[in-house]
């Protein structure tokens, strides 16, 4: 097979411009080591981890895979300044950050010859990133799992407004499982894909098994955003959201919610496998998603469908 | 140019799989004529008609325009039988149904020799169209304009979704204004397009000028998905959105959010130009759109930029 080369590949030196996406819960050094040895971009997903832990992470990724891997950082974490100096200390060549102003750490990351991509759900965003110094965009449309942007910009919009307004290299989020999903969102000016979901349904993810297979279960509908009125966030409909739901309807207040939300329940449902009382974050794209495979299969899947797609575009029934 | 032909363009005997949504107040005689003169599927809207208005349209239409085109019935309509005598009597040859069920009239108008296409936002209803007999589906994803679906389910899932889940071709719509949108759903599985709010941007259109002005100004996260306890409706973000965005944080009941949206709305806003005070139904793809143009370039602009990525798919910079 030919090789296949574009700013993502080169930026990251990767062999597909397939990233994984540095989910809480799921991402740690199995899963992201597992896809960066496939030839895609395997991501540590800090969110849920203390510094230390992050540590140990990037110890364990750098002695299973030789190949390129990052670390994503929501910059809303409480310990931001140490998770950054983990990356830094431990020579991490390539950092995602997410959740909040690209402004506050780029200049950092980029002075210690970091490659940084910011992950947005809006094309103002997408434009003060490219001006904070990043490298690429993830553009992440309302179809995503976790924390999701205020506009509600599905990644069929989302995409192409985001390319025609920055120079540098956009990855498409939100709601891509599949190699034809990823020649869609690429046909719109993407130059990869940043896929979660169907990670989460991967052996190396240490979500809980149960929470993998209510992935694999999902139907349509089955996932809703949530808690707008905190940071909205998509999540599976369970029993935490229907309280959530109710105490909307009837008018709650932030602070009610915030209380209704409480500590630790994203642990609770993702890690620990309480699928009533938990918060499981998760795409829209679960509805697609139908088996619990090795990250290395999801990459040749993805990538060898995106293929198929690319040399019969119209030729999918 | 090589004459381009699937299920979708056998089905009605166009050029190109383009066809217009019958959108209340801008779907009229003159735009449907418009598009089914360029080559696409033009569809008077009967939403907003009374059944003597609606006969008048077709009368017209038929003598502007030779060609193939429909007439959209929403099936919530107060005048539905006497919507769907008119068709029958004045031997339309397609009709689009949305907004209920597919069993209610589908047998009746195949019965006549219609072609009968319905509208879902879901895979079940998607699967109930085609136990129905429908002829075809157009699987309208979250992004797009005016009545919406439950589920929330965007284009990028629901068009694959729906494609894996029936044998009858499938018309993919939300958020599609461009060519290459059109190439990415037909990635997915779709067989041709439905486009609404780009057709409001036309000279054609019955639309209000100054909601064609709007619609052309639309930044990001300008509409938004409303009014869920009674049937979720995506408009444009106005003075009448604000009402009702704090009475449902106030905690308000269905009945008086149907007070605040009372009678007229959607004439008094898409019609009569109220942009405050009116119900404003558009789609995520407005901010996609730059200008008001003929009917007629905007099907040539969406073909030719179709051709185009369909020849090149990963040259879009």
């Amino acid at each position: 097979m030919a090789p296949f080369a574009n700013r993502i590949t080169r930026l990251f030196g990767i062999d597909y411009p397939i990233v994984q996406a540095g989910m809480v819960w799921a991402s740690g050094w199995k899963l992201a080591s597992a896809v960066s040895n496939a030839g895609g971009l395997g991501l540590i997903g800090s969110g849920s981890m203390t510094p230390d832990v992050l540590e140990e992470h990037i110890r364990r990724c750098r002695s299973a895979t030789s190949r390129p891997f990052g670390v994503n950082i929501p910059l809303i974490h409480r310990d931001v300044e140490q998770q950054i100096n983990v990356v830094i200390s431990h020579k991490v060549k390539i950092v995602f950050t997410s959740a909040g102003n690209p402004m506050a750490w780029t200049s950092v990351l980029k002075k210690e010859g970091l490659t940084v991509v910011h992950v947005v759900g809006s094309t103002t965003f997408a434009q003060k990133a490219e001006e904070a110094g990043c490298d690429a965009i993830v553009a992440e449309g309302f179809e995503a799992g976790g924390h999701n942007g205020r506009e509600e910009t599905t990644t069929l919009i989302l995409t192409p407004s985001v390319c025609r307004n920055v120079k540098i290299p956009v990855i498409s989020a939100g709601g891509i499982a599949t190699g034809r999903q990823m020649l869609a969102t690429m046909i719109l000016g993407a130059e990869g894909v940043q896929i979660g979901s169907r990670f989460v349904a991967s052996f190396e993810a240490s979500s809980n098994e149960r929470f993998k297979r209510a992935v694999v279960d999902a139907k349509e509908g089955d996932t809703m955003l949530t808690l707008k009125q905190l940071v909205p966030v998509r999540v599976m409909k369970n029993g935490f959201f229907k309280k959530v739901q109710a105490a909307e309807y009837r008018g709650a207040q932030t602070e009610e919610l915030r209380q209704l939300l409480g500590k630790g329940r994203a642990r609770l449902g993702m890690f620990e496998g309480d699928l009533d009382e938990g918060e499981l974050e998760i795409g829209q794209s679960s509805v697609l998603i139908n088996e619990v495979l090795p990250a290395s299969a999801i990459v040749a899947q993805v990538w060898n469908e995106f293929l198929d797609a690319l040399s019969e575009p119209l030729n999918n029934m």
